[in-house]
């Protein structure tokens, strides 16, 4: 069984988890549609914006398991951030022409919105977080 | 290449999907330990009482992929609830002997939390939730 789609998703997911967001946004096609916690996102520019918080603040992230085949790959990691100490995340990643075209993107918000309420009510009086 | 921990994850899966809690949890060991977005579940009263709500008031579930091995199993479906009309998860499961005996468990609670909220400000003055 080849398995050209978990190749892309495995080169994607090692370069934003090394922080280098360029790299990753190179196996994401310009009109990827993706299923995301807040909603859908479709484009690149759209899901470079959803994406770049994330990655700007990450410490670390390990994976937890990838399967796949040519056409979808299925990938689950833990990851630390600046804002939240463990924050998993799970993509499903559909593949065409060697690049990322749809992906289901699960993770847990709670935590995030969480810590961003307590920077901000932690800031200043005019509120800038630290 | 055998797949044996996809084969019970899939059997668990279509156990709960269809509203059968028991049956699904037949297919998870006494011991079980889940990484869950509350926090570290352990042992099977701990998981029932996590998965109980929401299967409670699951209206449907749909595969969206599933991969694995015979050691683990990696599964992300979509689902609409009562509460929340688009709640997708992941769950990447280890199994022994059979059975379910560590799970990563990743979803989005935030609209769970919302919907909670805006039903318990609809309450009557007690607070009861309809």
């Amino acid at each position: 069984m080849t398995r050209a789609a978990l190749d892309v998703a495995l080169a994607y997911h090692h370069a934003w988890a090394g922080g280098d967001l360029e790299a990753a946004l190179r196996h994401v096609a310009d009109d990827v549609v993706c299923e995301a916690p807040p909603g859908r996102l479709e484009g690149i520019a759209a899901y470079r914006a959803f994406l770049e918080p994330y990655v700007t603040q990450l410490v670390s992230a390990t994976l937890i398991a990838a399967f796949g085949d040519d056409d979808t790959a299925l990938v689950m990691y833990d990851s630390v951030t600046q804002l939240v100490a463990r924050a998993p995340g799970a993509e499903c990643v559909r593949v065409a022409d060697g690049r990322i075209v749809h992906s289901w993107f699960v993770f847990d918000r709670a935590p995030f919105m969480a810590a961003r309420a307590a920077v901000v009510g932690s800031g200043d009086a005019e509120g800038t977080p630290s």
